[in-house]
């Protein structure tokens, strides 16, 4: 049995990773922690969490950490990095945050103000980097990154293309729709329930959204890593809880046919548990991976305008956080990958 | 290793029934079938069930559904007499429909126009019913009736206070809402989403729904079914895909306080894995049961109306539905109650 | 031409307020103030406002509000008063807030802990009061005390029958549900969108909602005004941004047909603009009177409870407080009563 | 005072164009027809259209539609011309359907299969081609085709920059949501309320959606007509009743600044009524233009990419359709353009 400690416990990320380890045989749950929530019980954050709700929220610290043989870290950016480097070698730390997720410090400065941290072993296993998958990269991982829930759902619909060179990576452009759960719980106005439901908005607009670094440095390193990718990526906020909607599109190279591009994504996914190639002629929709591990993809050429568009649905809080967690922690101890991973969507 | 047949797979319930069973260590998914759907794949039906997807759909009959250690009927009410009658008598039959929930012919005879059929075992474990809880009946069934997921919120919230004589029964008043998916797959104008998002409204008003009787049974028999139970039974349609929120409301027997309406809950629901008596200030929330088995209660006395007004919430697909329907099986067979049941929501 | 002031601009209620004076032909739009949001422009507040987004926000005090022919009043509950003495007598004061709908003090303290105020005229012009329609009392009057949102829904639907003497006032029963907006803009984790969207909860139960007392007084003084009522009144919050269903039922007296109710329901409104009795069949949606000052009614007798169920719906922003508010000042102002509201709602 | 008849009343088009037209005050509404809902009242197809409720759906032809000053046609795509031509040249006819917007056969023929019936006045005041506004053609038209409700969106973001060559024209990326009214009434599984709440999905991907054409039509005109337009449309389904936001993207010709785009879009739409430039720092929304007549524009550059993004939010069914239809009346018969049009939003 696996002990584990969640710090960020009262936040959204934290409550799924929660959820999934409730459900996960190996696992014992330890400490939970948090900032401003400390102090609480854990019913007052999830109240959907029953078995837990009279559990205490300590203050996050290493002493409240210390003695778990796994650390979640759901944290706000950039408070990882300092927290890490105060937690045991040998515990397995998974951070969900930004901090350690970029390889080029020169991106980390563009985007964030604190100091760069430097890069972990990125929790996503089944994304092609310079011709492996980064599930190696997992195995045994003492430190590791969780992606963030946009660059997921844009690089696994992409990657298997930039790695077999049947596309152009000077003019990725990407839209893609979340649910609220992805701002987080902060009290924002413009998140009140009055304000988002039917309504959908854009944000991020230009290129300035975080995410944008991380989806190129995927790209190009899927790409082989010589090549720069440029990239203009939209978000928008959709009103439903959860779930990431990304239409991913790109130039495709001459000659490129449908065939090869269905063998493209066969041949990077057909292994895979957790990546759903769909059918043709179904699509994604984010309501049919709700809750589960599942990305699921389907793609189009457009002839006329020369370009591939990927789809892509994943739930933004489980595959797209807390999955994509507990997936590494799988991948680090040498568990059954999917052990206690959701593989069919709550829906309708 | 148990085998499992379902019949009705193509609609909501049956689609939430796989859901469960897929993540059941004990239960292997055998023969899937339909009404008009026979000859289709199940992914056209439930894009979220991936494993399942390229499974065919048959034609519901005897034949398909034979050679299965349990077989969940999820038919069109009226119709699972008939087909259980052709299933052999070993085999565990788990029927989500009406046709078996009434133990009075005037109560059927009154609501529904095929002929009734009698009663099985009430796949209502924590009901308490003459004194004894209904788990008790459902060990070794062969038979089951899955209650409705109306009956469920409002039979659960009232009957310990049926049963121990705090509330009059000649007045029962509740009000619940559901989501759409309690209406289910049928393609009607009023539920196509455009009409239902951001709108409620009520049907069935004045006593019509069907629900109605199973309700008042319940109750008469949680208070011993010697009296007579008077309901006023509103149900409304809620802009949500799933969930029940029941405000079920009596008078309070004379004398009666908080402190005797708590201690009933608790006497009858302090063991139950799958009931949540809330803390005191928390109030049921659909959204935090989503996907569960779980029901979750608070109450409050109006001292000023006389009143007990009791609040409750489920999932109407899971504990609503096919939630019960796989507990009652695991009951039936003698596998741990809790068993491939989710113990926490999906939330946010 | 009449000026309008608006207190309160930058809340919901407000923007409501204002949305239909940028309609009304005889009104010009005057100051806007509001509490904490004072120096803003208004169109941080009401990006749908267009044409009135770069007005400067004011601060709420007597000064900013004179020299208007009316001053609609939009603040918390309590506020009014102390305000509204500073106002010349002359001008229309409309009051959205709770500060003046009492007419017992005692029921003001038992639910508000600031000083009584007293009582205005009752901005409900429909509602039949000691034999007379409320409408008499408002025309010229310069003071009104505009309904809370669920005792317009509730009110209209039970008094034309406790008019009737066709219902026992001794145990009414309400449960009603409300979009989101109700709640206001207040920055409360549980309002937040990833909160609310998909789930149903309930709130203030056991008597404690404040709108219970003024209930209680319409269907008294609807009664004649010698008969107290005994109310349970709970409300529930439901995933959509406006919107109130309500569901009210009473015991009816002894021998009353649906006819006798059909008949005190035609009495009552046939002649009303904005109140419409749904043809048989036809139930009430919340979504049908989106963004109109109309309110429908259907109800049903359920001959086995005893019980007449009546259901009605509103926008809570517009016939529930902001076109109650521009109607009420219609007949104080002599204009033609439904000027300037709208008679249909947006829908889908 | 006009008279109009609408052809198509029981559809969603047709509803909002009652609506509008019954807050006009100088339209009297005459024959509402319908296709398969011929023989049914009015109030069965739109409950929130009080005053029309007991109109009589008479089937659509042309003597049906005979004797009225102005006929709105709100008809399934391919239906419109037959009828158009057995209407008096004299009557104002108003298509809502596709079939006069496009100007060239061969658009008509790659994405139709009906005949090719020419194209009428498009009814686009706002909208530049070759230098002139359409409104100018509008102006007395007695036959004009309605926008689609995406092209209205993407055109009005994207056709300055085309007029003022600030953007390339190869290879503009455009990925819009839709609410699902946008889908119509049909009783379609994808659309039942269920399946669409809290779930985002592509369709048409890969240049299939019939709209591809007219904002490629719109985009060339508005750049002169001499360059072709090479376009990637995508478009999703959105978790809401009403609204479209569209992202609309273009690489920017060399040495554009920021300043040159604001500078084109203030000289298009200073002096528009119902195109709002929002001011910096904020962004569309769809809800702020719910029932409203109104698009909102704002852009960003993202000098990484080279491109600008402009993002645009309209309400499908008002400005995307029957605002659209009504402000095209008001300019055909002379009356004041905005006569009878929502200026603000229904928001929250």
């Amino acid at each position: 049995m696996v002990t584990a400690a969640v710090a960020g416990a009262s936040g959204y990320a934290g409550g799924e990773i929660l959820r999934l380890l409730l459900a996960h045989p190996d696992v014992e749950i330890g400490a939970l922690t948090a900032g401003s929530s400390a102090g609480s019980r854990l019913g007052d954050h999830h109240p959907s969490l029953f078995s837990l709700a009279e559990r205490p929220v300590l203050a996050t610290n290493a002493d409240a950490l210390a003695g778990h043989d796994v650390v979640f870290l759901a944290l706000p950016h950039g408070q990882s990095a300092a927290l890490a480097a105060q937690l045991d070698a040998d515990v397995v730390v998974i951070d969900c945050g930004a901090d350690f997720r970029l390889e080029r410090e020169s991106d980390w400065q563009r985007f964030y103000d604190t100091p760069y941290a430097g890069s972990w072993a990125y929790g996503m296993p089944e994304l092609v980097s310079k011709g492996v998958k980064r599930r190696e990269q997992l195995r045994g991982a003492r430190r590791v990154a969780v992606p963030g829930c946009y660059p997921t759902a844009v690089s696994l619909a992409l990657a298997p293309l930039a790695a077999a060179s049947l596309i152009a990576l000077d003019d990725v452009v990407v839209v893609a729709s979340s649910g609220v759960s992805g701002a987080g719980k902060g009290l924002k106005p413009h998140l009140l329930g009055a304000e988002v439901m039917g309504s959908m908005s854009p944000y991020g607009v230009g290129g300035g959204h975080r995410h944008t670094p991380e989806i190129a440095q995927n790209l190009r390193l899927a790409a082989g890593g010589e090549r720069e990718v440029t990239l203009s990526f939209t978000p928008t906020l959709a009103p439903m809880p959860r779930g990431i909607l990304a239409t991913s599109t790109a130039r495709l190279a001459p000659g490129t046919t449908a065939d090869d591009v269905a063998r493209a994504f066969a041949e990077a996914y057909a292994d895979e548990p957790f990546v759903e190639l769909l059918a043709a002629g179904s699509w994604p929709a984010t309501g049919s991976v709700l809750g589960s591990n599942v990305v699921t993809l389907q793609f189009a050429l457009d002839e006329v305008a020369g370009r591939v568009v990927v789809t892509s649905a994943v739930d933004n809080l489980t595959k797209g956080t807390a999955g994509a967690a507990v997936q590494s922690m799988n991948l680090s101890l040498g568990l059954g990958e999917t052990t206690g991973l959701p593989l069919a969507g709550v829906s309708p």
